[in-house]
């Protein structure tokens, strides 16, 4: 089996079809595999129909060579994957003891009886294998016919994951699936449009023909996927072009891979033993969250103030009422007493601000809607920075994060 | 054309496959268009190359009534989905002038000069539609065909929404396609698992033989969606129903919809003229996200502290450094002295706190990784939970930030 298999992933789900959730399966199996040289080719979202799922998968095995599916495997009677696919796949399910044992041991430890619904969820492929669950009730299954290989995965992201990395990536290692290289190479910008960043990079492209070039924006961040089209190229070549490109950037590349600036801001930071604190009033509380989602934060980041009344600037972050009065809280003077403020008061070197409007209310002649004054404090000062967007609540949030992060990383790697 | 026209999305884009982003566009307009009563039947993430998006749009075309496909407008050299999809159609590409002028007006406002690379958004169906774009440079199209219809959007999503709720969805009025009842009702509820929470409505269930019912767990929330299988339950049977489910469901169910717990507990306060403020600490500001995510938020949520680092715990929230030397900062105690230290220090009525370890790192015999201390404190008085969660460091903050919501809102209906 060549690392060019064609795979294809398959999420089950109303609830992915209607809004109610974003499908995070996709996004965590496309990285993983990715990281294998296994890049996703397609993938399919289908409602819990049987006539929908017995068609999506009998068109996925004539396309593709390696099937995973996620979700479905539940012990509601919505949950009809396990015996829609047995019927495509014209496998024989069969009751597994062993299976039973397992869930009764899981609800043995949760102090809970074993339901006589989760008597479906003991059922497997007779001539497949299947994949414990140490999170939940629904073991995984993975079986091999014609030359094709189906994985069935468990909805809920506890069980997946550990089951993925644990049960399915060893298997698909066995079976020859995988390669160790990634098939490409990802560099991360900020602060430069899509086709300006293409026009810089134009030189390099066109000296390789076999190079593929992708980019995708995201709140102000675009990434470089630099692949190779027919294979001609290593990962020597695409290494010596991506450092040629991550050269040609810039101070706009900020890392390799799909690192955040949070994590680029915070290893800066422990180079030098800086601390930091951040002060927010619109992004209230994303700026730090991005900052704790990185494993190991509290060595550098020391906490946040999310200041969103005007009493609580001046209680906590010491704000002078003189410059609420005169300036208003949207202001870059506010931006600069909130970033100086926060890092005494929190005792931090660094302090980090966010203050604006986010929409779809507030927002005034001088600082309309999507407005935001940053400020930051260092140990060599204090500045403000203006930015301002389009979009929605949310989205406006989302790239005033990035804003901050990307403005202070600049500063920190002056 | 009937509101049970079959609805594809198809999502383009290599960076939805390998998974540097989450496909926000479907979950989007899946929320949309089920609003519409026009719930999408299935979905596919293409990479961009030419292949797949011509094999894509006719197996679409095929199977669907009305197809929308997001991405690959774009002015750089990956970009291939209007001229694929063109082919696909048979459609002629044809060069609008009046699209370029939207383009330079575009640039104009922005001041900056319009690249040559533009001028490939320049081309549109011909006997289609163009719809405009006033957040960036590609034009949607909208084309018709042997009853299909085919809308091509950007992938920006601050060009995509404005453009489908403006454009988009008033043409598909205007053709049919939208009936004014959603399809389904759903009802959230938190506190229950999901196959308990069949087992409770399932004599509701068993007594109406057209109704279909689909359920979806995400960190701690079960959502019920109830619909009609053969269209014989009108929209007041599925009220009827919806209503004597949320009886059954009792103080677990939370609201109807896709409400968050954040925004019930913040009408709940409203109500009463009451104010919050929270303290956090593994959670690292994703409650006061949750909060600030509710436009007008400001009206009952004062601020946040995101108490990182013990220091900030006593100069904060005034946690007494005796409490974190006995107790140390992941104990009940503590959560108990935060709730209360925040409400007093920020001036709120009411105080929420969460403390503990999100991993993968921290942890003790004690309070291994996943233990999460929750601390409420109201006028009435001040108290502690405790919970403990498996999983990895993300889904234990969203988990832990969706316990203390549901404490709250508990406590708040008491």
């Amino acid at each position: 089996m060549s690392s060019r298999a064609k795979v294809e992933i398959i999420n089950f789900g109303d609830e992915l079809l209607v809004g109610i959730r974003a499908n995070a399966h996709l996004e965590y199996l496309g990285a993983e595999l990715a990281r294998y040289g296994l890049p996703v080719r397609r993938a399919r979202v289908i409602c819990d129909a049987p006539e929908e799922i017995s068609g999506a998968v009998e068109a996925a095995l004539a396309q593709s060579d390696l099937i995973i599916t996620t979700g479905g495997l539940g012990p509601t009677s919505d949950d009809l994957t396990r015996e829609t696919i047995a019927e495509s796949l014209g496998a024989a399910l069969v009751y597994d003891t062993a299976v039973e044992a397992a869930i009764r041991d899981y609800f043995r430890v949760i102090n809970r009886p074993m339901a006589d619904h989760h008597r479906k969820q003991c059922y497997v492929f007779k001539g497949g294998e299947v994949l414990p669950n140490r999170k939940g009730t629904a073991p995984g299954l993975y079986y091999r016919t014609q030359g094709k290989t189906v994985v069935l995965l468990p909805g809920p992201t506890q069980e997946l994951r550990p089951m993925f990395e644990g049960e399915v990536i060893p298997r698909l290692r066995r079976d020859g699936y995988l390669s160790e290289t990634a098939a490409y190479i990802q560099l991360r910008t900020c602060g430069c449009g899509e086709s300006s960043i293409e026009a810089r990079i134009q030189p390099i492209v066109e000296a390789e023909p076999d190079l593929q070039v992708a980019y995708c924006a995201h709140y102000g961040i675009v990434d470089v996927r630099l692949s190779s089209g027919a294979g001609y190229l290593q990962p020597a070549d695409l290494e010596r072009i991506a450092q040629a490109v991550a050269t040609e950037c810039g101070e706009d590349f900020f890392c390799y891979g799909a690192g955040s600036l949070a994590e680029v801001v915070h290893r800066k930071l422990r180079e030098t033993n800086g601390t930091l604190a951040v002060a927010e009033s619109c992004t209230g509380g994303m700026l730090s969250d991005a900052f704790t989602n990185i494993s190991g934060a509290s060595k550098t980041f020391i906490g946040g103030i999310v200041c969103y009344s005007n009493e609580v600037k001046v209680s906590q972050v010491n704000v002078p009422e003189s410059i609420l009065l005169q300036h208003g809280a949207v202001s870059p003077e506010c931006a600069i007493a909130m970033a100086a403020g926060v890092a005494e008061s929190l005792s931090a070197h660094h302090g980090l601000s966010v203050t604006g409007f986010a929409g779809p209310e507030g927002g005034n002649k001088k600082n309309p809607v999507g407005t935001i004054h940053l400020g930051y404090h260092s140990p060599a000062g204090v500045w403000s920075k203006t930015v301002r967007y389009t979009g929605g609540r949310l989205d406006v949030k989302a790239r005033a994060v990035h804003a901050a992060l990307d403005w202070m990383r600049r500063e920190l790697y002056k």
